[in-house]
């Protein structure tokens, strides 16, 4: 790298804070960049982090004062204020960007018609904003996305997922020809539509202009806790459980901890990959440290560390806690059942070892989930969200 | 069709103004919502159709005065004014709506960072709004919407390029398997990216929602009259000869008239699929008419008559008129040559007897060149975007 110097887009939520301080901790200069809106979603829905998240200004204080290190954070809406975003990249020319800026729950993407737009707006002018502005710029900055494994749909036809592209033959006058596509984008939600309209862009920026990008394909995220994060109970990251943010694993070992049955959405036969966090902010270092030549091609990497059906899930809490297991009507349009391979060569190739569920931390999560008991407000552990006007969710009793 | 009622968003430009005449005179209730961006567009870049197009309030009145039939006309910034949108929809409970509400210029798309933006956000919203409208609107409404042949790059491997979908074989476990895709994007620039993430908008509300869609893929228009416009010189069509906005075969018509050479960018090696504007509106017509079922995959027709290189037409032209040949710099990033072969089965199939250079409709173009020559501004024939910033485009002597 030219640079220690990092920006991190989205750096005040929940992967963008333990990515901050884990770069901030070994070596790089970190700028957060964020609007707070996850915040103000938080006060929308009325449903807080279970863990009592400090400001962003006590954070970093905090962060100082503990570490000596110092983190600047700058408040702008890049989807909406590009100009300032150009002059903030012009002024620092980091040598890297982590780009977290988007709306990032399917749930809440599939709320209303309002949710949907704000959905699709913010992501895209976003992601466009940050390519534009680097072009504009004319500065050689890699671009670190965090994207999701849902770009791929559920798997095809039961192969292992390979890593962004995609080896197929075709008929050419009777020939069978080899060409690499981007693997066909099956999105299962408004919020994943808009990641697989980010892979468009890059693929665009990446092909005209030369931009080196990295996509992160990323599992589901579980855990709560860093190494960083547990230094001080003010640089506590958020932990989520309500039926638009909360992610599964997380949300059962909440409804665990608090005495709530265990929500299946149907029969739980859907297959998941799944990352640790503390293997998330891992990873997106891995991938500052490789970042693609100029003029290769979009680089690609599965950041998913295992593979676990809902139900195989909520099993595994269930025998750890004696916590009943409720089958609920599933809120999503989806497969019932569906196989998932997925392949993570690159990141393991890259020194990658990773924490799995049998390492001990799910009762970490449960002991953070219990410590803050008090905090939870049951009215918001089931989906309220639904991916069709026709499907009707049981009433919670 | 329950109804013959269509609105066409953006009803008042090159293509949507005489279809929604042919829409019209063919017996369906019309209404044209466009927010005149296409004009405004005109004052900024100081470029105005050659033909003396009218404001839409006295096309209208023409068009009652002539043939008794009523088009109503609403201004609406479709990707900006949600609310409206939506209760337009609900007011008129179209049968199908036609859109053509997008930026449609590959070089203006490239000029800045501003009309990078302005074509991505404008193009996205507007598209999401309408599905997204539609949704919540409930009602059972058939999408046609003018895409483009970019969206499948410059062709693959030689291979004809099917209509939408493409059949590969991949590897599963050592077994080839066929699976059905669409067909790879592969966009040539910022405008042409955005068409390809509205295919995937088509795909999820289509799979999520069982939205009617159907996309056409359009070839390069040529020619400017219709039967329709040419019944008075109130309802005439718009002629770009413009670096923005003309297209390569009506340019080599006007420069032919005015004895201006003919610009060939690069070595003109790049082959192109075209259709003439009466083909365009009668291809709308065959879409309304033949919709896709509930619960069908998305449409996608390919509506293109013919392919030429660039260096073919600029020939013909130059054989036609004894027009020099000019090549210039080429502004856009692509390969200098490329092979194009179409599938158009299904508007074949479906009745569709296509003009063609041949059929003295050069000529016609020709004329009405000549007939409003004193109109053009010579400064505004060269193309002046590119595509990065380290193409240097010749300077006009």
């Amino acid at each position: 790298m030219k640079n220690n110097r990092v920006i991190i887009f989205g750096g005040d939520g929940f992967c963008g804070w333990p990515t901050s301080l884990f770069l901030s901790k070994h070596g790089y200069d970190v700028t957060i960049v964020d609007n707070l809106s996850r915040r103000n979603i938080d006060n929308e829905l009325e449903a807080y982090s279970l863990t009592p998240i400090q400001p962003i200004g006590t954070r970093l204080r905090a962060w100082k004062e503990l570490t000596g290190k110092k983190i600047d954070f700058i408040n702008i809406n890049v989807a909406e204020n590009y100009h300032r975003l150009l002059t903030l990249l012009q002024e620092r020319q980091p040598a890297a960007v982590v780009h977290f800026a988007e709306q990032r729950a399917a749930p809440y993407s599939m709320k209303s018609s309002y949710h949907k737009r704000y959905t699709v707006n913010n992501n895209i002018n976003a992601t466009h904003n940050i390519l534009c502005a680097i072009v504009e710029a004319g500065l050689d900055i890699h671009v670190v996305h965090l994207g999701t494994m849902g770009v791929y749909g559920y798997g095809t036809a039961g192969m292992e997922i390979p890593e962004g592209y995609l080896k197929v033959m075709v008929d050419v006058d009777g020939v069978h020809t080899p060409i690499d596509i981007l693997y066909p984008a099956n999105p299962g939600s408004i919020y994943h539509m808009t990641k697989t309209q980010d892979a468009l862009m890059f693929y665009y920026y990446n092909k005209n202009d030369f931009l080196r990008i990295t996509d992160l394909h990323q599992g589901i995220v579980w855990g709560t806790n860093t190494d960083e994060t547990l230094i001080d109970e003010r640089l506590i990251n958020r932990f989520d459980y309500d039926g638009d943010y909360g992610t599964v694993l997380n949300r059962f070992l909440m409804q665990a901890a608090i005495g709530h049955p265990l929500t299946v959405h149907g029969t739980g036969g859907q297959t998941r990959a799944f990352i640790h966090i503390r293997d998330t902010v891992k990873c997106i270092k891995i991938a500052i440290q490789n970042a693609p030549e100029t003029k290769d091609r979009v680089q690609i990497f599965n950041q998913a560390t295992e593979t676990h059906s809902v139900r195989t899930l909520a099993e595994k809490v269930s025998k750890m806690t004696g916590a009943e297991i409720r089958c609920i009507v599933n809120p999503r349009v989806e497969a019932p059942d569906n196989e998932l391979k997925v392949s993570n060569k690159k990141f393991r190739q890259l020194g990658l070892n990773p924490v799995t569920l049998d390492d001990g931390l799910l009762e970490e999560v449960m002991s953070v989930a219990k410590k803050y008991k008090d905090r939870y407000d049951t009215s918001k552990i089931y989906c309220k969200s639904k991916w069709r006007a026709d499907i009707e969710l049981e009433s919670e009793e």
